[in-house]
């Protein structure tokens, strides 16, 4: 438990997906492939890409009870170009032809995610503002897409609802008005944890500021409402901003002085990477 | 197990969900929502798209073990305008505000996988042609994927290596051709499976024919490829079409006459549909 | 997962079965064996019997955590004789005490299974029609069953609901006669799923014939019937015959030309087979 | 955990058998039967037997997670004439399609355990000795076996390896005779436990004896070695027999005074009880 | 998932209980005690204590698939007196008995935890100073113990490894000093952690107040070294005391104007609590 | 499932502990400690006590799929002196420091139950009364605590509710009294049980010898009530004395000549063994 992908919760995730693909066995290998042929698979990038996720390999191996073997060409977070081979399996043919859908689904995800990361933070390069992402993640993926993000140069954010208090629309709407909402989270919650608040506009920001909340994410604002919000705060908080804010946006924001930018997309619309294996015969 | 939702697979996911976003527990609603607030929410439509998932919303209030009510406004499948409202749900705010997240992940997924294949079921309409999906879907996402793609309009392909034969590449590979590979198949399957078979080329067509494959399977192949393909079988056999079949070339492949074209974008690179939820307290 | 004793429906069966009969401990052996005695066992057939279910001594022991050796001494599907070893174990003698019978449980088992099968199998040698199971397998055995069938000779038909369309009596019943049903499973079906129906006459086979059935089960005829049936159909479908074939008349319905003798007692009535471990002091 | 039924690993097993059927689901029923038709299914007996488990209909339509009714028609352990209704079941139809096997392979598992019984006892009737069973039972369906035994009229031994001691000629060799085991056995063991030793002559009989052995398994002796035995006891220990008493013999052996005979048969190789299910549209 | 009683983690727990006390059923209730018998139950006090838990007993309850009622009588966290009645149950006796042990086991332990805690609480009353846990809890106790230290009127430290910095001696030694190891956690920890160091000395005070630590932890100091930290902190940090701080010394040490002690023994140490039930026929 | 600690019940209650703990990562490790600093650790005794449960220390790195090492250092059961090293681990720091506390809790929890059950054993020295334990273990606990016990020099009463008839007050009260209890219990149990039941006064415990029951136990008498009662029964059936029997009476109950003294203090109240963990980087 000590990689992310010693998690239990990632072991799960792996037996649901072999599970799923395998049903009862793989009638096509089963009715075509020699048992005790022996085979070797390469992974290649079909395109550019962030690599993310190939010590997957050795644990989908593991839990498939397979004694096949993977090895890792490039490192993780590496940029590979198209046609490069990212990584190796040797095994019997039967086991790699099981295991190449899996993986490869496993790595196209998480490669994707790492990829649109490393375009957000290329774009905010040399700025201090760090791209950050959400819990926007996909069902069962929290702790794999949060690991991809790092993988593409980004930071996390929460991992989920009790590592962190952020307060939100619907929790200020609850509870009357965003510095009650500070004031209460100051008061209730752990000693050990930081109180963020979202603010829609100024006006918010400075009742977030009265309340001493420690980070201020302003919501689906302007550039310009940004930078004065920056300017309002003047750091006696940490800034984050969040909200369509897309490629073409994000460096003149991360140019406000906000210290992060959140970016939903990075985990809900990630693009597949493109990653494929090829199986040979090995003499 | 009657709905693909009930199936046993889906709870697990649905579990491992619930449990990486909750941890131990909500901390900021914790702190600062009274506990026996009641509340009701609404999901909305934040752009045009293909609903799907919507009963998703009663498992998942159930496996979370909450008292609360979810009701869906609208059919799966339904084409929502953005501004719509497609379900509401009642209860403890802290119950709603704890599956918010993770109810809007699931169905940003599956009305995303929706969305875009309507697109592309949109864009063969009047032909004979069907689109179906892949294996590459989301790890652990089969069932849920595969059910998306049909509230899209489209069809299912094999759901996994156990209920349908598909010869590919790398089997060819490893069994010396295309026409030794589906008479392996032949002699060794169930009788109860059809035999797909990959090709790359006519004469592969052919050789597949004179094996007496049911379904041909042509495999990057050029459209006026394709063409000649579907003349050469005649009939003799159901001819897939699949590799890189975009939105802008999708009608002109429809139109040479194949059967299916398979699209795996529709499940590995379908952006998250936009919808949102709003919590208000409840008189 | 690749082969059958290794899918996880195996393994929970096994745990439940250790789990099971070992409790919380086996009391007589911790009571009257010394912790550090080392032991060697010997799995010795008590009667003729065909084998099946060897390599599940190696899942078994690792299932229990136990260092202790396994090796089989014949291979799966032997034919053995009365007094035959078929296995030998060595380990703490208290480690063979606890596997001994949940061991020769499965074995008998699935020893029984094969034993029978390879009965029906011999009877129709030299004709070609296949001997294969039905879903009357024992509840959690149907891998393990189908496994053993095919150590006696015989062949699987489907797995599950899942991997093959098979429409009986009650399917008929409902939708209103043969002919309607399999034009219903055409039309709705996947297309890698072939079409059986099952027909209990004449007017019903040649319904099941015009609505372009792929295999016709005869269910519960009488030896003529099926070869009228045979002869209407003249190859245009496989012929599968069914109901209360039992080994003195298998033969006679083998040799009326139908593809397949499905016989439900082959897993839901075999006898065990006979086998016992004997365990001695390891000097 | 109440009624046997209700334990954990009776659940597993039905999961087991429920998943290990239906896999992703049921397609001929998906593509023949419509959707919303409702159905009445009655279980039918097709030859004189005694009826045991007839309470797993409810639990495994609840498992399932099904919305059907269920009502026993006769008492658990009733015996039933060929042709008699024991069960009715009322619901969607294709909820009853998917359940229908499950539910027969498992009653008629359980019946044939609860019909064989009864054979011997009332081959022993009038006698003072009970049937009892062993621990041969199917893997995985220790509770349900022994379960069928009593509907049977027979009683239970020992449920496993923790809740009696029984030292068997495994143990008895390892630990160098009869008198050495049952004396440790008798220092070691709980102070709430009886201890039972198996005994292959009148010699290990008298060494039982002496060191005070609460029950004596006479295993695999003639029925003059065993009234013989019985009459060396002299009540001053309860006698079991065992070993190869079929039905033929097993009325001698009752009437030679011994308090049980066990008999592996009755869950090794108890053949099915023949049960089945018509399913009928509702109006 | 909402109370802590509804995590997985406390199902989990309730199960292992359940499923260790009954094993495969409750032989004396099923030989003594005719199963429709109707029953009451009464948990009393049979001591002054504070009571947590009594919600556990609805759950338990239901995951045992018991039909049985339960009430509980006080509120949590109440103080009760010797004799009082906590909680009634009803229902058959066998599920009565059944549920004793295991509720009472539960109710002895949370009680025992707040019982414990309440009297440190108490030592305290009237000064600023917070009685919290530490992370001694007993394993697989960890929601259970802290929700009961809050029903005895602590407050909780951070429930896991995952929700909050505390560096402590061996971090401190195995990154070369208090400083060097909070400026990492500073720059590598998410930014909605705060940090707390564990500090034995003045020395090692003044450097985490120089490192900007949030929180400091004065580990295992006396009375008057507490009362020297607080004046050098002044208010830049939050302090807490720890080590050895039994019931005796508690009070001086909250005077010394720390903001936290922590108590290992509270959830390490503390005695059950007195609780016993009676269960009578229910005419 | 061998030895205590390899029963699946144990290792769920492990992987409950390692969870509860650990939840997404040690984020103060992670930001403090270099990932591939090799480190070793020292488990030491902070106080005389008895040593049980250092087994589970290579259980538990081996569930958390650790690579790191550990050895004992002392013999379970072992008198320890304070200062004493008990055990040894070497890894990664990052390992050991995710390890430290789970491991030490178990450890405190199984020493203290140890520690404690010496102290009675000791205290009847020399007595042929033995200490046993009750059901009044902590839930999910129950091997590991009697294990404790046996650690301590104790001896084990039933496991659960199903290996050992014991006839409670509550029981008595449902069916009518001692004699009629016993009674039913040698008429239902199974043949492999001894039959012990509870008496307060010497009327019932006549009543019990008459029923023959095997064991009485003696509950909440004073001293000279349970000498009387242990003369009455003149070895006719066991005796067990219990009920608030504390260490200061323990010796003057043995010294009556009752056969077992039951203390439920044993596991219900243990205080924790100190001990603690030093970790340093190994050159």
């Amino acid at each position: 438990m000590l990689h992310p992908f010693d998690h239990p919760a990632v072991s799960r995730l792996i037996l649901l997906a072999l599970e799923e693909d395998l049903g009862r066995g793989d009638v096509t290998t089963l009715a075509t492939v020699p048992p005790d042929r022996e085979a070797a698979g390469r992974i290649t990038a079909k395109a550019d890409l962030t690599v993310a996720g190939l010590p997957l390999g050795e644990r989908i191996l593991k839990l498939l009870g397979a004694t096949a073997g993977f090895r890792a060409l490039v490192a993780e977070g590496s940029l590979v170009k198209r046609g490069e081979v990212v990584a190796e399996l040797w095994g019997k043919a039967a086991t790699l032809l099981v295991v190449e859908r899996t993986l490869l689904n496993f790595l196209q995800r998480l490669s994707g995610v790492a990829t649109l990361t490393r375009r957000f933070v290329d774009a905010v390069a040399g700025t201090s503002c760090k791209i950050i992402d959400t819990r926007k993640t996909l069902p069962g993926f929290r702790l794999l897409d949060k690991y991809a993000v790092t993988c593409g140069g980004g930071s996390n954010h929460r991992l989920g609802l009790d590592d962190g208090v952020l307060i939100k629309d619907n929790h200020i709407a609850l509870c009357g008005g965003v510095g009650e909402a500070v004031r209460r989270a100051r008061r209730h919650a752990s000693a050990l944890l930081r109180i963020e608040v979202e603010c829609t506009n100024l006006v918010e920001v400075q009742e977030a500021l009265e309340a001493r909340a420690d980070i201020i994410l302003l919501d689906n604002m302007t550039t310009p409402q940004i930078r004065e919000a920056v300017q309002l705060v003047r750091g006696r908080a940490l800034v984050e901003a969040s909200g369509n804010i897309n490629i073409e946006r994000v460096r003149e924001v991360a140019e406000t002085g906000v210290d992060f930018i959140s970016v939903g997309a990075l985990t809900h619309s990630a693009p597949a990477a493109d990653l494929s294996m090829t199986i040979t015969t090995r003499s």
